[in-house]
């Protein structure tokens, strides 16, 4: 423990995220975690700790991950070149099943026992399982990437009564049982819509959305969804974070209270976010 | 909020708290408040405060408050001296009814509606209260005092069970319907046994117990049972700390796994009891 | 037992109050019982013996009671002179902590106890107790005597859901928590109707409503909410009356199926007015 | 309604009737029903009355009926001479179908239609149904005589939760589905015990055990089992008492607390019996 | 077993059933049986059989049975002659009640006993049972012939809930409690509907509607309900099936998918009719 | 569907299965499934359409994975070469997570896609979820190999009893989080036994113990686990059959009440084993 916060600190530091433990109290919050964020183990550590917090506390966490950088070490070794086309993998039958070996075998699985090891208790689901999400072609010029035909939230719904955190990987099942690739964001944007979230965090490698991106002093906290096209067209918001700010925008209309884009470089954020009364990224909020 | 504690720490003191939040989660602690330590509203107001934190983070607290200054005052406006024989006040008819009014109504329901502000939800209970302490005289020359002479915890399981916090006046009937004046630490270690409790927190005006009662630092962390004969003998525990002190072996004895007496006018000792690695008094085990 | 009645004569009456029994099976009644109706102890047992033996065939009883003399008592006793402006009582501090007292403290534990006695499960509860009352300030001039700002009926629907009694004090807390006196024939309306009661009955030293208040054999049995405007103007319904046929009308307006102002000093004019085929006061209807 | 009983004493019966209404509370009253004494038809709905009224106080009733006069009624229509053997009915194919048509089919529904017009809800059942009782043949020289050979209450406690009052007819299947006859004392002796009945009320048209058969002042009102044996040597209990005594004993030595041989042509006898500090026959007790 | 039929075939079978068993499980098929259709053991053995299997498969089978044939036996055996009336049965009192043993009594009794040897769980139930069907005169000069003047379901869907399989003879209770013979198709009907049942599958033993009476290979396997005036008119459908048809109409109104008259003769059809590709009637839907 | 049995020959498969239905009826069956047995596209989708089929009616499947040939082929494809030591895979930290992926992201994945497309539900579960199996290591030279240290069977319950099938991988973590390959005949084995499961069917591609393994014709059908050890001795059970036969025997020790091992490339070998009077292979019993 930091020796130099006395036990009354502490005290007082628990005393005052009460408000904010009240505000979650029973309340769905979706957490978004993938890309850079995820790589370290360290991090991952730090967020699947705050996952637990929240989930003891009485918050509903439904974790949905992404996994970038590890799709593509495998694709390496079997000596498959990555191509992306609009800044979307090109899938191939190949690598439709890296991709699902990956993140629900090896990521998943690793975050479900990482909690398990910090005291919380969760259950993997991808996409496919109970049907969750069920994909359609995106194009056909990118094989198995997929979009999202529907959703049914039930097995969330019932793996978090039995009092576990899920834990969701983003492939899914067509019609006929194939697997295909859906982005991490618009699935963690349907889903948090779907169950009716108190909140969506997603957590980047980004301090948020910055008016000038070589500053971070120019952070913008609090966006309104209408503010979101002008944004785009002043080129404040542009490249990756233009689907992740439509993200957040479609996750606000389908009733999401507020969604956040936070920096998960830093220790803790979600905690900081959620149980004190500073934010640590951008608020979209409708 | 404290401006000295950065939000990363204070995100740190909840990650830090998490082991012992998993502890106490879905476990029953009683606590006992009473005597000076409730004088203040301040330390009234921080107390509930800590109260409503465990309720939330999934503790079953149950609250039995005492009340001996704001009796002597009541008493002392109707023109009625106070009579002490062995430190057991003497119960005529109309002290008894003072008693009564001055627990069951005004500091109970004080304390209900101050949890109540705090974003908490309880439950004003007596012993009357479907029969949940039956009293039998204690001595013919105390009057209306009584001893428990059986517990019927239904209605503390059933209020817990409704998500409720039992706040619980010591004041209990006999099987004639007469009401007695019942010692609040008796009855808080019968209750804490008899609902099986994890641990039961005595709060008082002192450090706990010390070898040398005019050195603070003397102050003893751990009692085994076993000791405290010897340490009465020896004259460490003395005066009104015996009967405190034999309440704590009685609910060791009971099942209570842990007893503790702390120093209430430490801010959010309980806090600090609970959810730190440091302890603020005695600790009593079996 | 009474010799004069055979056993026959016994199960007669029984099985002649059959439908009575049926038509209140599972349903709400809220009690209103307080002032002179309250004062002896054989009318509080007769009246406390009718509340348990219609829980026990079925009815789902709530009792909020009052406490006039008791309250005067005490504020005597504290040389503390009542004072009352258009028929409420001046409660300064001092004053509305003796109310308080008395209601919450004395009078509801006594009435919980004696139940207790009497073979039944009763839990005591004021609107300070998880929230059912909140009040505000009806008047500057009258200090806290508390209108009711809102109310939350969970509390009373957890004890009869668990299969108690609630017995309710009508004091209530405003948004800091201060502690407010509240007119019981108003919160017995106010109660009654948000919890859909089948009836309300309001227990009364007078016989009921008299065409000609010196002449007893003029009761009116029945009484329609439109036309209680006229019986005001014509004087029938007068004095401390008024706000009692108000609240009966209220009551009708939020929803109660009957109200009944019924004598209390008649033995077992609860069960007379509930399980047999006369009335024994004046019934309000919509 | 008896006019010479006014509502005061009306109301005084019922309170004076709560004791009872508690202690039978909750549990689970075997009423054997049948013969001369169900002959009537105001007998009937008396009695149906009766288990209306204590099913309605939260006594769970379950009615058992027999049918003498009923069975001989229809085989004498078909030209049939009853035959007996040692009391018992000699039961060819023909005859067990009799029996199983009046009982199962005009008795048991009509009981149960005469419920429903006093606004209980019953269900009629037979030994049959779900496998209540399985017969087996008691003697070869009797035909479809049957002796129980197994019981399964789980129908009984499932009509019960969802509270009906079962009514049962004392028809069985046998291991290959053909039906037998089954004597209903033992069958509600054996149903009481295994349901661990509170009591056994046996319906008959005598006065209960006399000393002297002719002398109906010498109601024996309380026997206790180990009394049986000498009581039938002694000739006190003779004929058709002594099966009757000894389906008492049964029922006492298979856990029912108390069983109660009642004069069922006193009307309400059941009501007397429970509801009432006399009895009115002969109680057997263990 | 058929030797003829390899255990691989068997398995096909089973899989093959798969959609079919889909289609209904959870979903409630009211079943009609009676007439001729149930004269024979064998036959009864068939068709409880096939309820039990479609019970354990997760189908909510509801049993309503008719009983022609044993009515007038017992009848003949008591020398009365049947009497019809339009092709109803002219009911005095003393039919009546034949006609309530009978099909209560008798029937209903051995087709629970039958389904318990079959490894099912059972209970028989009458439109008397918990007010299930009530009914008032049909016609004076019918004497007991009922119509259904309203129906309760709640006892269905309480012994459903509980597990069992419900068969319900057709007898009912006016509101005196006077039992009345209700034509089954008619009721089966009527408890389809408001059970909102997937289906009614009436059996019969007939082919279903032969557009040519005396060509069996003329079957309309399919009628729209807007179909059955004109069938009507130009004599497809006629005598005896006219109500049938009409009562197939009538369920369809009432909210059944579908309505199946088939051939009872056949063994097993109503497993070929719900498991299979093939019909063994007609269909009607709407 | 086979035109060569009629539909009245499918009722009468249907009719038969019916004891074999009631006899699993609510029962637990652990499936294990893997090897070569699970090669073929067309005998995966056959098995978990017996699966579905036997959910459907009433069992409650739990389906336990192996993968062998997938993993050695993305073995292969990253250029790893498998390694064996006494018949157990050599597993490195690359070898593990090339297992933890193949086993519960494709594998899993695709098996529960499947079913989802032949219209079941289910729920992909791993040993890492939930904390469902905690293993240690097995021995040094092997690696992450490791064996069962404890089986939290409480997911698998929490799953079932939502109405999903459970689907596990056999890779589970250790304390510290890491993952391990546990040996799937094990886990089935100790799963069946921790489950309390009516029966274990372990699928092979062979026909189960032969006398003589040359003979097909010499299959035992039958074998006690007492004789389990002499088998051994004269190697009639040798090679990869003698852990698997160990496996049987543990699981019947540990309480299951049959052990199987089938045929998997018989189609629908679990069909005709369960459901049929033939068994496919043989069955260990105690």
């Amino acid at each position: 423990m930091d020796e130099k916060i006395s036990n009354l600190q502490r005290a007082k530091v628990l005393i005052e995220a009460l408000p904010y433990i009240q505000k979650y109290n029973g309340k769905i919050v979706v957490v978004k975690y993938g890309g850079n964020a995820m790589i370290s183990d360290e991090s991952r550590r730090a967020v699947m700790g705050d996952i637990v917090l929240l989930s003891l506390i009485g918050v509903k966490v439904v974790l949905v991950h992404g996994g970038g950088p590890e799709i593509n070490e495998l694709l390496g070794k079997i000596g498959k070149q990555p191509e992306f086309k609009d800044g979307l993998r090109v899938t191939d039958e190949e690598t439709s099943e890296v991709v699902q070996m990956v993140l629900a075998g090896k990521i998943n699985k690793s975050l479900v026992a990482l909690i398990g090891t910090l005291g919380g208790r969760a259950i993997g689901l991808s996409g496919m399982d109970a049907g969750m999400l069920e994909a359609r072609r995106l194009s056909d010029c990118l094989g198995y990437v997929g979009e999202i035909a529907s959703v049914n939230p039930q097995a969330i719904f019932d793996v978090l009564d039995k009092g576990y955190i899920p834990v969701i990987s983003t492939v899914a099942a067509d019609s006929t049982g194939h697997c295909y690739n859906v982005n991490a964001d618009t699935a963690a944007s349907r889903l948090a819509g779907t169950l009716h979230a108190e909140s969506l965090i997603s957590m980047t490698d980004t301090k948020g959305i910055l008016r000038d991106p070589n500053n971070p002093d120019t952070l913008i906290p609090v966006v309104n969804v209408s503010e979101v096209a002008s944004l785009i067209r002043e080129g404040v918001i542009s490249g990756g974070m233009i689907p992740k700010a439509e993200c957040c925008c479609e996750a606000i209309r389908r009733g999401v209270k507020r969604v956040f884009i936070i920096d998960g470089r830093i220790p803790h954020s979600i905690l900081i976010e959620t149980l004190t009364d500073s934010g640590v990224g951008t608020m979209f909020h409708g």
